[in-house]
């Protein structure tokens, strides 16, 4: 029996809005998941906007919108945590279930919130609040619930990766990529919770607690930032093997003060901020520009990674959104958590067809052998010019045989059954010796 | 009101064991996370076995485990595709829900099976049948919920890349390597499953699946080992900066054969499995040895990486036991899903005390300036010796200024109360001439 969920959005800055741009864009899948419906009915704006579906009332009054009947589910998207607090509380307290990004509110509130919460039986979702659209809550909470986590650390601030991505890549200073960061408005113009580390404390305080199960705990988050990192630092480090990047750590210490300890015995647990030397080699050093990444070391999972977008609309609404279907399960599922079998409801998959081999689309590496004869090469490129092939690289080897020569073509993306016929047409000529080798390449973007 | 779930494990292999090992370790965690407690019942296996817990029950009938009252959750990790559908099927039929780490046996036979479980209303999960430890059925089926997957690319072979990774690294031939692979248990006598890419294409159709929300179609993946790439591609790819790996590829494709098309309407899907040259400095080319990785590209959220264990006892374990906890939550939770806020029971927050900056344990990177006298090096060893510091690497840099030497050093793990009193007694020589740069470092290992 499908059933219409009320959402209320509170805040249409930047995450409010591409929450509403994902729920335009991505309605019909979200219900083919779900098997419900989704239904905005109401925004928390201090400006009325004209762009917005007139079926949606747009009201300033967040806390007439926290207690309204027709709202299921209340999105604080305002940040901050005076009136972020206050509506969450109030919307807590007249039973709706909470979806926030608010990191610094939670970090620093959040025992009492979720303490409100568990009385009034409703949930406070919080996926976007750490590491963006990376689901690094649902991974702790329920992936790897199993697992005794030992350790985990993270890129959790993209503003500092940007910075020293920057400094790296392109030897600039700190303060000269920190003014091209306010600029293109990665940082704020008073950018000290992201360089100070406090963005990333908050993070790092939420994340400690669901890895480890201990209250939230930000005002013992020791936290260092990245303001002292100097060009020449990055430099050294580089030349021995590391990187500095501007990781969070929470690590679960064992017997007291020596590291050396191979006891069990939990005494202790380290949380804190800081520049960290990696090893170069590691896929956490090649995290770069305003990317997220968080590592954790688990048992007996071991070493897991998980990466993306840490901030903007988009990948934000996708987390935000993730819980709205979470909370959909707990408003409708009489009988436990049901996710259906194959994601999507079963009357709601599609008989999209599987394309044969010939019409996959892809990048080409072909590996020719010739005859070292002149003209082979304007012969082979005009013959893939003809199919509609485009050459992205020419790769010509010294011969290896006597007079035999490879030749090596990368091509941009073509139908497979075009490259089939080019390929004929190639090994046909007399120059060419064997069979062309083809293996295909994807650029990944 | 806490309950005792009731598990069986079918099938005592290396995942059989894993679960078993998993029990031991972490059963307070796994209560402490979700408030109820979980024993074993029964086990099924042909041979007894004298090191298991004697409460638990031995037999070799399991048609009759899968029907058993003293049974809530069936957990399959036999593998094959007979026997393992038969317990399957049964067990539906007989109301228990089932964990499987069966990839093959899903890819097959999925669509049947499902189907079946709906009917009966149980869950037959498998966050284990792909990709090991990594948790990508829940990401898909759950955390990007809100977006619409464009493509996902992963290697999701262990013993594939394993090879790819040495021919790279290593010069070595694709045989060669195989022979290594086989000699460490990676690859099985008879490598076909992996090397023909069999085994990641009945992964990738069930990734398909859940990403695009269309049947399981195994049948129609395109599926292309890696038996015959040679060396001489490898270094060839390497100099044109991309590397071949070997990946599955589910790809939605708009509007018919026209790659340029920027219309929305989906005309078909591309499953393939097959070698690829990626670039280099993508974090998937970076995936090396047995490691698995899969990433995603979906609307809004972009590009998102999820790395680990595709294989062995501790990961696949934590797969099977995650499938586990969701299920307790079905049994025992009436009104949805519910996941506790800070993932661990509020009753059951542990008060381990955050450590004080001091008592940290961290390797540091210091930089000190000295005046070029002979000696200085000599005394600052012997003060980090003093204080039980040990050097990893030592890095003396030319003079920037006049008389003025940048020495580097990187130190092992150390308490940072006894780092403070060693960066003091440095700062007192007279031939420091100003403040001990100090890092931390870690080796993430």
């Amino acid at each position: 029996m499908s059933k219409s969920i009320k959402l209320a959005i509170l805040g249409l800055g930047t995450v409010g809005t591409g929450v509403l741009d994902l729920l335009q864009d991505n309605l019909s899948e979200l219900k083919r998941r779900s098997g419900h419906d989704i239904v905005i009915t109401q925004v928390g704006t201090r400006r009325q906007r004209d762009d917005i579906d007139p079926s949606i009332k747009q009201q300033s009054d967040l806390m007439a919108i926290a207690q309204s009947d027709d709202v299921d589910i209340i999105v604080e998207v305002i940040g901050g945590q005076t009136v972020a607090k206050e509506v969450i509380i109030h919307a807590i307290k007249n039973g709706k279930h909470v979806v926030t990004a608010n990191k610094a509110l939670l970090a620093e509130h959040g025992n009492e919130i979720f303490d409100l919460a568990d009385k009034h039986n409703v949930h406070v979702a919080y996926e976007a609040a750490v590491a963006g659209g990376i689901p690094i809550i649902k991974v702790l909470r329920e992936a790897l619930a199993a697992n005794k986590v030992d350790w985990l650390t993270g890129i959790i601030n993209g503003t500092g990766n940007f910075i020293m991505s920057e400094m790296r890549d392109k030897g600039r200073t700190f303060e000269d990529v920190l003014a091209e960061a306010q600029a293109l408005g990665y940082a704020e113009a008073d950018p000290t919770f992201d360089v100070e580390g406090i963005d990333a404390a908050h993070k790092l305080a939420l994340l400690a607690s669901i890895a480890f199960g201990i209250p939230l705990q930000f005002d013992k988050v020791y936290c260092e930032g990245i303001t002292a990192i100097t060009l020449q630092d990055v430099t050294y480090a580089e030349e021995l093997g590391y990187r500095i990047k501007h990781l969070g750590f929470a690590v679960r210490r064992y017997d007291g003060q020596d590291p050396q300890s191979v006891s069990k015995k939990v005494t202790g647990i380290e949380l804190r901020v800081h520049p960290t030397l990696i090893p170069q080699d590691k896929l956490l050093a090649n995290v770069n520009g305003v990317k997220n990444a968080v590592l954790v070391n688990s048992h007996p999972l071991g070493q897991t990674l998980y990466y993306g977008d840490g901030a903007g609309a988009g990948a934000t609404a996708s987390a935000v959104m993730a819980d709205v279907m979470d909370l959909i399960r707990v408003l409708t599922v009489k009988n436990g958590h049901h996710v259906p079998h194959l994601a999507f409801m079963p009357n709601q998959l599609s008989d999209t067809p599987i394309l044969p081999a010939e019409q996959m689309v892809t990048g080409y590496y072909l590996r020719l052998q010739a005859t070292d004869t002149p003209g082979v090469l304007a012969d082979v490129t005009r013959i893939l010019s003809d199919a509609g092939i485009n050459i992205d690289a020419i790769l010509q080897k010294p011969a290896h045989q006597k007079g035999q020569v490879p030749i090596i073509i990368l091509t941009l993306p073509v139908i497979e059954s075009q490259m089939n016929v080019a390929i004929k047409k190639i090994e046909a000529l007399q120059a060419i010796t064997s069979d062309v080798v083809r293996i295909r390449l994807n650029e990944l973007d």
